[in-house]
């Protein structure tokens, strides 16, 4: 097992690489994808699929255009919500958002190619492998990323906005917007790893926790965070009426079930006989985020 | 071998229950999804996938998924196409556009929905095959639809509107902005069959062919065409500065390039030792289509 650090450097510097390993790119599309991409960002989620993969035994190589393919998915996500016709926002991690600089029509343009983009980096590596395990691993993320999954979530999030928060909603949101992304990469790298099923079922109780507890900590932030180290502008959910856990519940019964997704997810993860330090620091790490 | 609409009908009856079988969706993503899905079209891609595995001797029950995935494709591209970002069209097929009867920022998501809910249809049935030659049909329509196929096609359509026409520009747009989808499903088709690489190859050259015959075809319909025909405004090229074949080449030109073309197709398909028909009398109608 590596470090946060290390398996976010391996990320940080095989991105735009694998970008430009699937051929020839418009240099419009190239440069908007690449812009996000590179706007840095803990890169968690294919850090998450990295560990995962190779506490469980699996071979770090293999995992990384997985890896890869999901800090994609991840970016077009952004680069989509923050369109004019849905988050509108001009501000992403300091710089103006992809709109702002490149346009709309490219912007879209750009989340389509990056969710292609990962869809066939994971391909080409399901097909090069001796098993269906990368077949199963990218299934696992294209089901988390798709219409019962991210995408699902993205909708109900938008659909809703400025109505009643209830705790049916409020969880759907937040499981399927958020906490989908973090649970496919547990889910994708013990599946390279040939992981036994029940110790599958953990990783995707250990992701589903940890992403509810994110996007709770993220709620918090949004209402008591700084603006610089966020590098976006805070108070808004409120104003766009999002159906946050903070609405539900308030500042203190958001980090008292912030705290206990945590212990979930900490407890789950101990059951898999194997070092699982990572894991348990990263979520035990969350509550005292700051960006 | 069935007919046209013997496939044509195959899709149709599957296309939404397809969507449905990946789990829970959000009322209103699906109804967006299912409203273009629905809105027919002549499912030119699907149906190529199905003829072109059932020549080669494949599976038609197992193809069907594959087909499914590439008219979802194509869906998807025709909404974000239609965005007010993009095209602004208010009308396809005789019905408004996706955007206008369910607004931008759900239409984003039915599009990004759509793409997804192919990958994954993709996915799952090639996790269920006994050799990796789904995989290799779902690597060749990610290709074929991504970032240096059809999204590069669409960017450079976008962001070379109103420059000068020249053949190196049209010939890259009409290749990958539509060619590259109608390739896709002779390239799949053949590979779900198993077929040899020379074959493989033909079927590519096939599709190419028939793509830029298509797009000059669709070039010279929007000059030419009658709008109740087609369900859509004519004379929109032209207003938009969009660097079409018929701008190039005008129209008479345009009808004996789209002629040479076909001609170019059907001697090609011809060498594959199967009985080819479908495609060499497909590609022979496409110059009296009139929608």
């Amino acid at each position: 097992m590596r470090s946060y650090a290390e398996y976010q450097a391996l990320v940080e510097s095989a991105l735009v690489p694998a970008l430009e390993s699937l051929g020839p790119i418009p240099l419009k599309l190239r440069e908007a994808m690449a812009y996000s991409l590179e706007a840095g960002g803990k890169r968690l989620r294919p850090v998450l699929l990295l560990a995962a993969c190779e506490c469980m035994g699996g071979n770090l190589e293999e995992a990384l255009p997985f890896a890869c393919a999901l800090e994609m998915i991840h970016t077009y996500s952004l680069i989509h919500d923050d369109l004019p016709a849905m988050d509108n926002d001009d501000l992403r991690r300091g710089r103006p958002t992809n709109h702002k600089a490149f346009g709309e029509a490219v912007a879209i343009l750009a989340g389509d190619g990056l969710l292609s983009a990962a869809m066939e980096l994971m391909l080409r590596a399901a097909g090069e492998m001796d098993s269906l395990r990368g077949v199963r691993a990218a299934h696992c993320i294209a089901r988390r990323c798709g219409i019962s999954g991210m995408v699902a979530g993205q909708t109900v999030d938008v659909t809703e906005e400025g109505t009643e928060p209830t705790e049916e909603k409020v969880r759907y949101i937040h499981l399927h917007k958020t906490a989908d992304l973090l649970t496919a990469p547990m889910e994708a790298g013990f599946h390279l790893a040939c992981a036994k099923p029940e110790y599958i079922e953990a990783a995707v109780t250990y992701g589903q926790n940890l992403g509810l507890a994110f996007q709770m900590v993220d709620d918090l932030l949004d209402v008591e965070g700084s603006e610089a180290a966020l590098g976006k502008k805070t108070g808004v959910d409120a104003a766009l009426g999002k159906l946050t856990w903070v609405a539900l519940r308030g500042t203190e019964g958001t980090r008292d079930d912030a705290a206990r997704a945590i212990t979930g997810a900490v407890e789950v993860i101990r059951r898999v006989p194997r070092d699982m330090r990572f894991f348990t620091d990263l979520a035990e790490g969350l509550l005292t985020r700051k960006n």
